[in-house]
């Protein structure tokens, strides 16, 4: 089963908005067990686009099209997909009570073209936009499934979750696939290759292991197909445990989330708390924390100490520790943990002290020099790291690896 | 002029990485003068990739590609863009000598696939790569250009810069270019376009206006071709004083950067220092702030405070005000601004306290309700927002508003 993603608009062509859509839906349908043959962005433009639709059905089994059904594009890109289909447009009633419902709730008062939003093509099933005033069209034509979505992500995101991915799934009798995600970090790529070799080599043809590396971790993604979904679920499992029984200490969780999110429910479970000491991460590793809803349970808050004076007056760091050893250093980053201990009353804190760059370095510490520290109410433990000369990267490697140490400390003492 | 771009691999058809290169390639050729038609993203497969050339020579003028070259990927690309052009491989001896310099620097053997990396098309113009072992190469053939790239971002990114941006203006020939960013905030892209429609309306064919939205920002972008490049200038700097005196209280800055850049230089132009107070941000304007290099002549560090407790502790919140008025009240983010600018003795500073959902909202203070104040040594202002119900958008709504309260501030005081 294979789909096609087509993206209509300028703003992704002028490279105004980075399209996030298409990676998020790739996504989604990689993990139904649906191949995504082509991702392609065009224009507003009515030969293009017809042109892209039809070599795109030349590819794939399904079509999906987000974008073009704003109020001030939709007609070009409605009127586009009726010449496609040679059908005509018709106004949804459901559809129409949908904008009409959204222009109450906002008191504003509703144009002509606020009206058009509801028109729909003849052939298709509309799909009902929960979150805005443009609704999705689901078409069947000539043994091909077109799928027309809004380009707004939350928009798109909730109508692909809640109508489109059930939807396919219903119509394509697909096989169940079930997927296991081990979380590893501190481990390269190739080595974690190597330890799991026999595992991966021993797996049956209707399972796939599949390395998914991003920034200093390794998401290893079981993937299996079959009609008996309890056996396959079984099976899978016990190839799991397999993998975290051979690098233990490199496995965060198991599951599909985010390094902090699997920080954050492992000390929520317990009860624990956290402050953080962030210098050269400047507050990414507490934005990283807080993007989670229900993240106060655990994270209490920190002092971003970017200057020297505020490692003192915010984390206690002495003066003298500072002058003699410098701000880039095991001692200093010792002291802002201990620090953040102390003055906020929590049971875990991470400091994080370095030179991210570009300038800033010296022969002894160049850029990419930085110290990480975790610490518990009884227990510090610290880290150099050197990386690279890109302070983006220096940041966010910083404050994984941070991140990275911090559950390692956490589990260490939970057992 | 068009240009087409084709970004080879798997990864983004699984959606494990989203295509930030292409919006980022797409900019600088618009910049350029030069049109991106369509962006396709193709899987590692031969016949995909041929098909996929074939296709983009047939629209545009340049055919950009980027991925398929890294060590166990570039047999396949490289070989197949051969059979494209009907040529054979040659090891280029620059791009050797850069192989080997990268694996002497880092002391790691050299494999037979590293040296691999030094094989380019025997019709190409080798683009050298000084950030990795993949060199570029630029291929002119029956009349059409083609530019293959690492995939890796800040590979490409310079090699795009360096070498390939200017190649291309000295082979097309292109005609000069000028633009002109006015970022303004704090006014809606329909408001703003009725203020200067008749600015717009007397703009000669030669020059065009771009409205580039984001996020509470609008950014105008005058674009104009021309021959003569001092009048071009001047022209396009008569039509942007135009549109800056007309709408004076929304411009932040005359330049394309962001908002938080604009600040930072204006501040450290007059040696003045800031510090944040951040609630339902989580560090987020930091993080912000601290993504600039040279940012610690003005930033100086910051209050997380996350929890009512460290309000008070940190930023002295007196508890009958959090008791009394909330921790999401003009009361509470007054008495956080006052006291980031007390403990942390700086000339400014920003305060955020919200509600960021999707939980913890009331009748009263529903979810997206965020209250925020910036103050200097003698003045502070203080602002409600109502947003919405997506926490992501909440946090990135809230930290653009305050980074517009104090810009407001600042240049106020500055007069």
């Amino acid at each position: 089963m294979l789909a096609e993603i087509i993206t209509i608009g300028d703003e992704i062509l002028i490279g105004q908005i980075v399209d996030t859509n298409s990676a998020w839906m790739a996504q989604k349908l990689n993990l139904a067990g649906i191949k995504v043959k082509q991702i392609s962005s065009v224009s507003d433009d009515k030969q293009h686009i017809l042109d892209s639709l039809k070599d795109a059905s030349q590819r794939a089994d399904i079509i999906l099209i987000t974008g073009g059904l704003g109020p001030t594009k939709d007609d070009i890109t409605k009127r586009t997909l009726a010449e496609y289909f040679k059908v005509g447009l018709r106004t949804d009633s459901g559809a129409l009570e949908n904008v009409k419902r959204i222009f109450a709730k906002h008191s504003s008062p509703m144009l002509e073209v606020n009206i058009r939003q509801a028109e729909v093509l003849e052939n298709c099933t509309t799909l009902l936009n929960s979150n805005g005033t443009a609704p999705g069209m689901w078409i069947e034509n000539n043994g091909k499934t077109y799928v027309s979505m809004p380009g707004v992500p939350f928009e798109m995101m909730y109508m692909m979750e809640e109508l489109v991915i059930p939807k396919i799934k219903v119509s394509f009798k697909l096989p169940s696939i079930v997927h296991h995600t081990i979380l590893t970090a501190g481990i390269g790529e190739s080595m974690l290759a190597d330890k799991i070799l026999s595992i991966e080599e021993a797996l049956p043809p209707h399972i796939g292991l599949a390395y998914l590396p991003k920034l200093g971790m390794v998401r290893l993604r079981l993937s299996g197909r079959g009609l008996e979904i309890d056996a396959l679920q079984k099976e899978i499992e016990s190839y799991a445990t397999q993998i975290v029984q051979t690098v233990k200490e490199f496995v965060i969780i198991e599951a599909d989330v985010p390094i902090e999110k699997a920080l954050l429910d492992m000390m929520a479970s317990r009860g624990l708390t956290l402050s953080t000491a962030e210098s050269c991460t400047g507050g990414f590793i507490s934005h990283l924390l807080t993007k989670h809803a229900g993240c106060s349970k655990v994270f209490i808050g920190g002092a971003v100490s970017y200057s020297n004076n505020l490692k003192s007056t915010m984390l206690s760091v002495s003066e003298e520790t500072i002058y003699k050893f410098g701000a880039v250093s095991e001692e200093t980053v010792l002291e802002m943990a201990r620090g953040a201990i102390n003055a906020y009353c929590s049971d875990y804190s991470v400091a994080v002290t370095g030179i991210a760059g570009p300038d800033g370095g010296t022969n002894d510490k160049p850029v990419g020099t930085v110290w990480i520290a975790v610490a518990s109410k009884t227990k510090s433990i610290s880290r150099k790291f050197q990386f690279g000369n890109k302070r983006a990267q220096n940041i966010e490697r910083s404050a994984i690896n941070a991140l990275f140490l911090l559950h390692k400390l956490v589990k260490e003492e939970l057992v």
